[in-house]
């Protein structure tokens, strides 16, 4: 079985530090580079009132997103990794920052062939 | 059930126009828009030798991404959108561009409640 990227989908519930971009933007970079990936660009917007952060960092093994909703102590963050990265090595330092005392992970294999 | 949006991963097969960067953002906005979204900010990249796009539309309601591999004639995509859009009307607008002969859909329920 060959595929194009491994997708993973994790949701954070019971979370922490979710409504601070610059934190965030911190977090998701530090998580790509543990994974072993490259940073080609990433953005990120602080949504009022409710103070949600939405962003991406976008790689040249593909992407890491996130989408935080403070006011339920839960993010919704998918991490697709293509090439020789381990997106499974980006959660560790997600938690950290996010704490959360719950994780729902999803993995997909993107683009399989055979 | 409740839950904070609803996540599309769609896989497109033997699909068309996967290196041209400038028509594949106005293609993701012009779905992010079909689904009902606000687009807050775009990013594409380019890739070389392979041709290759990378890119993101971060949006009010979530996101949209691609990357492609032109050389295999495929395209991974993603649409996550919480509130009143349907992501799944973004699927024909990409399916005018990109002329997939199968397409791969996986829906996905984030943030789960009860």
């Amino acid at each position: 079985m060959k595929f194009a990227g491994v997708h993973l989908l994790v949701d954070l519930w019971d979370a922490t530090n979710l409504a601070d971009p610059d934190l965030i933007d911190r977090t998701l970079r530090e998580a790509a580079l543990a994974a072993g990936a490259t940073i080609l660009h990433s953005h990120f917007h602080h949504f009022t009132p409710n103070g949600g952060v939405s962003g991406v960092v976008v790689l040249a093994e593909s992407h890491i997103s996130i989408h935080t909703w403070p006011e339920r102590d839960f993010a919704a963050v998918d991490i697709f990794m293509c090439g020789a990265c381990d997106p499974h090595l980006a959660i560790p330092v997600m938690q950290r920052t996010f704490q959360a005392l719950r994780v729902d992970l999803d993995e997909q294999r993107r683009g399989r062939i055979g």
